[in-house]
């Protein structure tokens, strides 16, 4: 694995999501793989359990970190080539990347979808510039389209959780007054895709993902109908692809209630976090000995620690 | 102690002060009970001493820290229960504290008074939510009403300056042209009566303190009357309790002179930094061989080194 | 040597160089040297290759690092003596400087200049008000008017790449959209007195430096005659001395091109970064193999490692 962009960089997923558990069972067994090395952390966008489970991870494994916003604390980064750098951008990024690669071993990297250009997002210019002008790995701390760490977390939390062989998964949208970038639910999808689950979106009309993702997934505008016999149930907003970066829909509905939750198998519930409590969801769910979004972030640390270790021993 | 919000949360605090003393003539002795441990530091206001000697006092245990500035680099949190968080708050305390608990093993918060809301600063919001929630000890860097680690420095800085048993001490009030919060002040105040002492309060007419905290302590509105005698002069500012948040007054006639420290026994001067010089204390005492200031902000290395410590050892 | 704020500082400087290229070739040959050591970074602007450099020099060295970027994170500071402090800053530079002393054991600072006022600026304000009050070594992260790791870093390089005992160095002159300081230039200019070397500085009228510094230095405002024959083009921009912070030449014909590269023999193309592509260097330049651009910014690291031993080891 040269860098850590999407879900699909890891090639046998089910063995990662095994060794991800070993490492939870023994986070400081390769504590001194990281000694004399040094993850550099650059930031596009706010984070709080990707900035400190990184770090976490990191220091699991011995490495040295080192946090850069890179908005307030650097300078402003040109990304087109070949333009006459006269505006307000003062350094292009294959000198930033370049010259970052230098100083560290491996780079982690958080830069969100703009939601103005749907193009723009999908070319994921910034990871993927970081990832073409950088000499040594790069991991997607969150980029436009994906999120691929919050997903094998997911994959661990499920593993944790799931009673049969093959749950059925339930990813449902849910109201939010801010259009979201689809990172979360593209990843996810990518990921279920990967696990033995019998599973379906349920979204309103309007809210297909991009369909390169979704095609092939079973999908409803039904959500009550999605949460029947449900083991676990993915609440998660995204804004509109079709009119993209735009809220079609944002009255409480589809938000996930105990309600809704009594139609399913007695589902875990479960939300990457950030969430909006009695938008997204009622307090009495997230609340309930069913919410597993604290053990989701927990895993976070895990899921990091092997993409840190894969990438270091270059496996 | 499970956590260490107030300086009342130290059971033996006399004996505190020298175990802090202890540690500051060997500072390294504990230099691995910090080891594969973290501290994370979360500041919702600036920090320059707090900042840098809680880092220190971690790296000389050997903990790591991860330092995170709340409001530029995460998400606005919300302290309310049952709302429907449609506003400008991305994530609820619960979660946040739930969360931050398993990537470490201490957390310690910075979370100034508002002044705006007398009743909203003293209910503690910020870090009472952070104890509930969290399931991993707190240490208050100085929270709406409270400043304890401050206290401690002040204590070690007293025992090692003072040449009587009972020395005579006069906290201050001082002008200062923007309206301060009473955390210092009530901290200091909770802290003497925990020492031998001879203690007395001199401020304007309507400058008194919660009088809970003040209750019991000597108070007058004569300075120079006050001074009489002193071993140390603590100055601070605070705005008017009474009139909350509001700035009574401002004149220089309460600021501390060379020829007010004159009234006093040759008096150590004391204040918490940051100073207004000429404004709080003129140059000329600040600068004088009596003036501690540089010697509190030392000793808040120890000071927190002693709560690291009493908090990991769970003792 | 107890500080280093200027190239000046380094007593023997060709020997420096050559202790550099060592650190380079092992560069964790001294890795316990920093134990239990800290270096305190304060940043009053940007930074991505010192931000980052120093850190990386900091860990090969064992040290550990308190990074703090002053405007944002702490108290406005006070630079000028016997003021009364009722405005907008908050503490003055002698306790911040005393105190940060005291929770380290060097402090690097990063100070541009204002380009408002040219005697501030050469006073260094904020950089000698730090060597003044700090009882710790300070190193120079880029001051008002002199950039000594990166002169220091840049001779690494030109000594790994010249080809003849003494190379002809130009030093010249490029457009920018934005004035900028005149540090990098400063610095290198004095450097390049150290070593032996043909130098010539090209810039168009009214672009003379500091006449202290560029004195009995060769100087032209023909770029096409001092590129002739180059082994080394250091391309910069500054803003006027004389008409101080202001443009007064803004079109590409200074810019830096391959046809422009053609009159020189075979010449490394150098700048410290970051570089506006196409104003003041083609991309054809800056990408070809002649292009030490990447290499400066890695010779930042043993740079900083060797300043920071000698400053440890007070040599």
């Amino acid at each position: 694995m040269k860098n850590f962009i999407s879900i699909d960089d890891l090639s046998d997923f089910e063995k990662s999501v095994s060794e991800a558990i070993d490492l939870k069972n023994n986070s400081l067994k390769f504590n001194s793989l990281g000694k004399n090395k040094s993850l550099a952390m650059l930031f596009f966008n706010p984070s709080l359990r990707t900035r400190l489970s990184t770090q976490k991870a990191a220091q699991n494994l011995g490495f040295n970190t080192m946090v850069m916003n890179f908005n307030d604390e650097g300078w402003k980064l040109e990304f087109q080539n070949g333009v006459e750098m006269n505006g307000s951008s003062s350094e292009h990024v294959k000198e930033a990347a370049s010259v970052i690669s230098q100083y560290c071993d491996i780079i982690a990297i958080r830069a969100f979808a703009s939601l103005n250009d749907k193009e723009a997002d999908e070319s994921e210019l910034v990871i993927n510039s970081f990832c073409k002008y950088s000499s040594v790995p790069i991991i997607n701390m969150e980029s436009a389209t994906a999120h691929p760490l919050q997903a094998l977390a997911d994959a661990i939390t499920i593993k944790e959780h799931k009673k049969t062989n093959r749950p059925k998964v339930v990813l449902t949208w849910a109201p939010h007054p801010k259009p979201l970038p689809h990172a979360v639910a593209n990843s996810f999808v990518k990921m279920i895709k990967k696990i033995n689950a019998d599973f379906v979106i349920s979204r309103p009309e309007g809210y297909h993902l991009n369909s390169k993702i979704e095609g092939q997934v079973n999908t409803t505008t039904d959500q009550e109908e999605a949460l029947k016999n449900a083991d676990f149930v993915y609440a998660k907003n995204w804004c509109s692809y079709k009119n993209y970066g735009k809220i079609l829909k944002n009255d409480s509905s589809w938000k996930i209630t105990s309600k809704k939750m009594n139609l399913t198998n007695n589902a875990k519930f479960m939300h990457c976090l950030p969430v909006r409590r009695n938008i997204i969801v009622s307090d009495s769910v997230i609340e309930s000995p069913n919410s597993l979004v604290i053990q989701q972030a927990r895993n976070r640390v895990y899921a990091t620690q092997l993409i840190l270790k894969k990438l270091i021993e270059n496996e």
